[in-house]
């Protein structure tokens, strides 16, 4: 391949690095009165990556780069993609969608201490004129959500998507009905404390066990937890401590260490070149909600973690057993929160804010009129009435910085992570024993060989279906809940 | 001033930023299998950085300038010097040096495991070779020493130099004479072990008492202290703990704190220019060593502190009287090791090194024979017999990386600090009271309006002639231990 070629590949991926480090730092360690520094530092650094990839000159080398074998043809293709992309977008636009991005923020924070959206809407309406722009500049063919859609999902369309939300919609409705005519699960914590220090060293023991190799990354404390860091040998996760929600950080941990193994997984040959990176957030996804839900909230998961947890905090858990336990942490309630939600009623929110989303993009829904459909929808998909917009339309900091096509992604991890157990179940008949006894190396490595070390050779579906031999289906997520919450709830 | 120049010295500003943060990650926080990887995106960073500073535009931009005013003046002046000392040298010869470096540090860390200085003078060869190649390149009158000397003392020219450390080394061998021909301080800390968790929180007590920011910087652990960052806002230092070294954390803690002050203290209005940076090596390291050692080995620093020191290490300290502890802290012996050296003693070591590199710059002194010339200085200087070349010419990692011109800065820092402290003294008469109260804040102040806030306005030397009424010298320094020693030895 073309040595120019190669070596801005790389220069671009070290410069990302350089932007999670600079973003990782922002979340851990920078001191307050760093903060506008910092933002000037991440607009240099990112102008720069800008600039260095849509340099005409790497579009002669991309026009000769004559790629070998199967890795180089995808690096070129990988990287020719982002390049189109980003040459497609005036540079106006990006300069109005960023001062847009930052208006987003602060009307957003203003008009959720006020509990007020109307304070929201002109910064918002503002985006959604400028994201449209976006889209037409970088085409579609009349589905403008598409164009925002491959941002994150890339070679997913909304032809493909919405048949099959629309179908998870209908399936899960009468699911969480069923599961909410029985009894729910007793309060096992209310007015316990859970020391932060013990619970921190709880987490480790998960990553540890999770196989995160601890040489190639690290775990901090930050509010929002998260999975960045400069590159696959150098993946930090963040959790984060509540002395009052020990649950928090256990699961906080096991999703960002299911990113993190995946980070920490792309072939070592694929260092510093795009194929380093996830073909798509929702396959990135997939792997944190596999460890998080289907392994983490497992009951052979916690045959072999309970013990070890309650020795931790024995005060608090002796005389606890692991039935209530295990009900305690697949609780479904409707709630109104998304961050808050179980994994049978978190797709429930998903949809609602793709077709709020949808029909914004599509211009048959005014901004004027975003929460009141919001309030609706959660009527209509969750049966709960919305008493203010910090628990309805402005809970989510997404639209507050104009990114809309993002959410599907979490429902897509859901997806694929259930076909992708379904396949690691089929393949490896002894992986629920090696759970049940602590071993969750088949997991890990099963993943690795079938998803990590792909890296971004093959877009995400490509990826699932060589894994399971189907491509995007809700057939295994809706499976995997009616056989686990038949079990949990006798149903 | 043109718009263009100044986007781009703020773009660079913040590039260097950014290799402070990935400097400091490295020492600090860094995965141990990350190191490859942080290589790569430091050299590609860095490598931007002279790209973007030798671009040609930026000669347009700098001969159509048009500054106004003293601040921009100096910063066309600052930045103009920096490109033109970057243009100088050809990329091939930089290349090479970057080899030799690397060849350098690694023949040195084998050369020190096995106590043979001949396996390291191949590399010194060479990266001797291209320095003074490197200097012909930057241009100097005759003297090539002069060349290397500017990259860290902007000004300063061996003409000046010599004579004043000639002179200090003659005044400073008597008085070494002196204090050793008195009883030795009584070792207090031998079989006691200092919490290494209560050293930390008295670190951090120090820094607070000495006005150090802590919401435009943070303090962390590291092998090596340093003092590092990202800018004024964000000023990284880092201190080691050795539970039977308690000292070790203090003074670590003290020195880079003064570091740290100054880097905090520049202009608000300099932010993001290259005015925002000390002027040379020399004056940064005054200010550590005014901390270090005049304020923080001082008895009126120590009667407020001392109390508070054994109240949190009562079980060792309790029955150690104050003057004990200040004899112990102000321990003046000759020695083989430069960074662990006193205040008298030190500036010997510093001569050591700085009449060597003289002679090898100048071709007078060839490596073959550098470890005995070494051994002879050392037998002259300080009147120790070196055993092996660890304690010897392998001890300092400087040349292993073809650094030469950079161990006078210290020197340098020693005498800046005693002018300063003079000039701070005779403007604030209750000074010592202040201190001796615990109160840092006339120190810091006069610092910060004397030095700090002047950034690279002006060279060092004119910075501390118009803070002092002088420039170089060395009477202030040799007056100061004098009348300290004698105090404390009762010479």
């Amino acid at each position: 391949m073309n040595p120019h070629l190669l070596t801005r590949m790389q220069e671009l991926r070290d410069l990302s690095g350089l932007v999670g480090l600079a973003s990782w730092d922002q979340e851990t360690y920078l001191p307050r009165k760093a903060e506008a520094l910092r933002a000037s530092q991440l607009a240099t650094i990112q102008g720069l990556y800008h600039e260095r990839l849509v340099d005409p000159r790497v579009g002669d080398w991309l026009d000769a780069a004559r790629p070998e074998g199967r890795d180089e043809v995808a690096m070129v293709r990988v990287f020719r993609h982002e390049r189109e992309r980003a040459l497609k977008v005036p540079g106006a636009l990006v300069k109005a969608l960023a001062e847009a991005q930052s208006k987003g923020l602060s009307a957003w924070r203003e008009a959720r201490a006020h509990r007020d959206y109307a304070r929201f809407e002109p910064a918002l309406r503002a985006l959604l004129a400028l994201r449209r722009e976006q889209a037409d500049a970088w085409g579609h063919g009349g589905e403008r959500y598409d164009a925002l859609l491959e941002g994150f999902e890339p070679g997913m369309r909304v032809a493909r998507l919405s048949p099959v939300l629309t179908a998870l919609r209908q399936k899960l409705t009468p699911l969480v009905q069923a599961i909410e005519a029985r009894a729910p699960p007793r309060r096992l914590f209310e007015g316990k404390t859970f020391d932060p220090e013990a619970q921190w060293a709880f987490t480790l023991e998960l990553l540890d066990a999770m196989g995160f190799d601890s040489e190639a990354g690290r775990q901090d404390r930050s509010t929002h937890p998260f999975t960045g860091g400069t590159g696959p040998t150098d993946v930090r996760l963040t959790t984060r401590l509540f002395p009052e929600l020990p649950l928090s950080s256990v699961f906080s941990t096991i999703h960002e260490g299911g990113h993190g193994l995946y980070e920490q997984g792309f072939d070592a040959a694929h260092a510093r070149t795009p194929l380093a990176q996830a073909p798509s957030m929702g396959l990135h996804e997939s792997q944190s909600r596999l460890w998080e839900n289907i392994v983490g909230r497992s009951r052979g998961f916690w045959q072999h973690f309970y013990p070890r947890y309650q020795r931790r905090f024995s005060a608090q858990l002796d005389g606890v057993p692991l039935d209530d336990f295990l009900r305690e942490v697949n609780r479904v309630e409707r709630s109104f929160i998304r961050v808050e939600a179980d994994e049978v009623t978190y797709n429930l929110h998903i949809v609602l804010r793709y077709e709020l989303e949808l029909r914004l993009l599509r211009g048959a829904l005014d901004p004027k009129d975003l929460s009141d459909a919001w309030n609706e929808q959660t009527k209509a998909l969750l049966g709960l009435t919305v008493s203010h917009p910090g628990e309805g339309v402005l809970q989510d900091i997404h639209w507050a910085w104009g990114e809309f096509g993002y959410f599907p992604t979490y429902a897509l991890g859901n997806l694929y992570s259930a076909s992708l157990w379904r396949a690691l179940r089929a393949a490896l008949p002894d992986v629920d024993d090696a759970v049940a006894a602590g071993d969750l190396a088949p997991v890990r490595g099963w993943l690795r060989a079938h998803v990590h070390r792909h890296g971004f050779l093959d877009d995400a579906e490509t990826v699932v279906r060589n894994a399971t031999g189907a491509g995007l289906t809700d057939e295994d997520f809706i499976s995997y809940l009616q056989v686990k919450y038949a079990a949990l709830y006798g149903i």
